[in-house]
């Protein structure tokens, strides 16, 4: 690949510091475009449509055919492991993702191995986006981090996480336990995505949040540094983005401990803070979505703003959080045309 | 008052490294406690509750009977104001706290002096409790912080914010109108309890989570300032503590611009964050209430860790959230022991 055609966003994991920062966004394939909801409409549930590679790689493609994103993300759903691993997984209209009780921790380790084959549609829909995919747009794999599926796991959906944080502190074996099958399952997933065409990997802690210091430890950097120990044991080269979310002050210790090439900011973290974790690594973000659905000058003097406290270090430009169902369209081309004219 | 019976609290407030530090807990008055819950059980309804002197006096005063807290904090409740105002506000069994339709913000303004008065009988409480507390006790009052009170405004109750923060960023004059109104409101509430025998006044802005930078600066900081201002315009001169829960690596900023006494930390807040919001002012906090309810070992060495830490700093105990209903009260008496044997 020449220099030419490398994806700005590899140059922007490799370190670079560019003219103008790579831009994708969190959900950038989601409900605020109409021809997703349209393709959604036609699949009888969520994870069948996940699963389906035609499917997902159709809406993986859809932002990309309408839009100037630097990078791909492969459409899928963090829930897909547990699911694999036998847990009962399922979606309700309006209410989000629901699960069946926790199965023994024997029985869900058992089911490590084959929770990679049960996954192998995401391998396909990835397979064929890169065939579809100009070369010079970087194509981005990525898993649930450990924690952040445990908690869905534990607390059988969306929660405030307490159950999963007192079962970490009252059966500590059992969590650390739960979190080792995750990371090897995560593992073996995320290294059938480089395979399959994955340029960049990507780790969503969406609920790093509230976690004390010795619990973001223990819960949230150890699985993400076994994990990149693991991809390293299989040979998988390619770089990690991670994303604590919610992570506040400790975002410092992540990008310290972990070793990720890149790390995400949520919309929260100061430019201080952002500019001490530059000097570690890459980081992407962290642009709000409600001001992207808001628009307004407001929304223009903020990328600005973003681009002016970063934009001299490496840096993915991106949200800080995934993009809003009713999110206007003409609001994200504004973005991205400011940012690609910058 | 001698140096022998000066409260702990105010010695730390003051900048004092104690031998220990004086400790008390957010909710220490409340359903963890029997008798609380056999007091609340009297009562017509929460707000009532919250306005009948007796009653709150001799729930802010049950904690201190069993517990060798080193302070009592006024049982109230921060939507007090909103209703003092003029909005409609109620509790329901089980779903937190519902307001009516946000007034006009004129006729809210031409209420802030009757709220004041409509709010007196929290200034009868604090002169029961202060009459019944032993003098080495400080008693503490408090008032929600203008942002987290005008998101309940704006939504109508518990939310995610999305709507108030919305609202900040499409109607910007609006939005600063209210918080205004607030902070005018919160600064004769403030200054009342002081003149009732409030020792210490604390800011609770409980949802300082995911704001941006912009943002953390124009709805929490400017607003603190200006209820610091004016309390420092009333001649009300007794030490506050800050609360921006969830203000992640903002918490910094907050210490460097807003100028309170202290910050209460949340729970997540890392060790070196607490230090160096430490150099600049007191710090409160952090143990975890999901911890403090799980107990065992861990709880031990958790509150260790917490005061080797800070402990070399001027530092107050606390959690960094209110403590849950179901908190068993050994776990609260073997922590306030370890405290005060530390």
């Amino acid at each position: 690949m020449t220099k030419t055609n490398t994806p700005l966003l590899l140059r922007a994991l490799d370190g670079e510091t560019l003219e103008r920062p790579p831009v994708w966004f969190m959900r950038q394939a989601g409900r605020y475009l109409p021809e997703y909801r349209e393709l959604r409409a036609k699949a009888p549930d969520f994870i069948a449509f996940c699963l389906n590679p035609e499917m997902a790689a159709e809406a993986t493609l859809q932002p990309m055919r309408r839009l100037p994103y630097d990078a791909s993300i492969v459409f899928a759903d963090i829930l897909l492991i547990p699911r694999a691993l036998g847990q009962e997984v399922w979606f309700e209209a309006g209410e989000g993702p629901k699960l069946g009780a926790l199965p023994d921790l024997d029985r869900l380790a058992g089911e490590i191995e084959a929770s990679t084959e049960r996954l192998s549609p995401v391998g396909e829909t990835l397979e064929r986006v890169r065939a579809a995919l100009e070369p010079e747009r970087a194509l981005i794999g990525f898993a649930g981090a450990p924690w952040t599926v445990a908690t869905y796991m534990i607390e059988g959906g969306s929660s405030d996480r307490a159950k999963a944080r007192t079962f970490a502190y009252q059966r500590p074996a059992e969590m650390d336990r739960l979190l080792d099958i995750l990371v090897q399952a995560s593992v073996r997933y995320l290294a059938m995505q480089a395979n399959a065409g994955a340029q960049v990997l990507k780790l969503f802690e969406s609920w790093a949040e509230g976690l004390p210091e010795d619990l973001f430890e223990r819960l949230v950097c150890k699985p993400h540094r076994a994990i990149l120990e693991g991809l390293d044991e299989l040979g998988v080269s390619v770089p990690v983005i991670g994303f604590p979310r919610g992570a506040g002050s400790l975002v410092e210790h992540y990008a310290d401990t972990v070793g990720v090439e890149a790390v995400a900011l949520d919309t929260a973290v100061s430019a201080a803070m952002g500019k001490r974790v530059q000097e570690r690594c890459v980081i992407q973000g962290a642009l709000d979505p409600l001001l992207l659905r808001a628009g307004g000058s407001a929304l223009d003097r903020r990328v600005d703003e973003l681009l002016e406290q970063w934009g001299d270090g490496p840096y993915i430009f991106n949200l800080g959080h995934g993009i809003l169902p009713d999110t206007p369209i003409p609001h994200v081309e504004r973005v991205l045309k400011r940012i690609t004219d910058s």
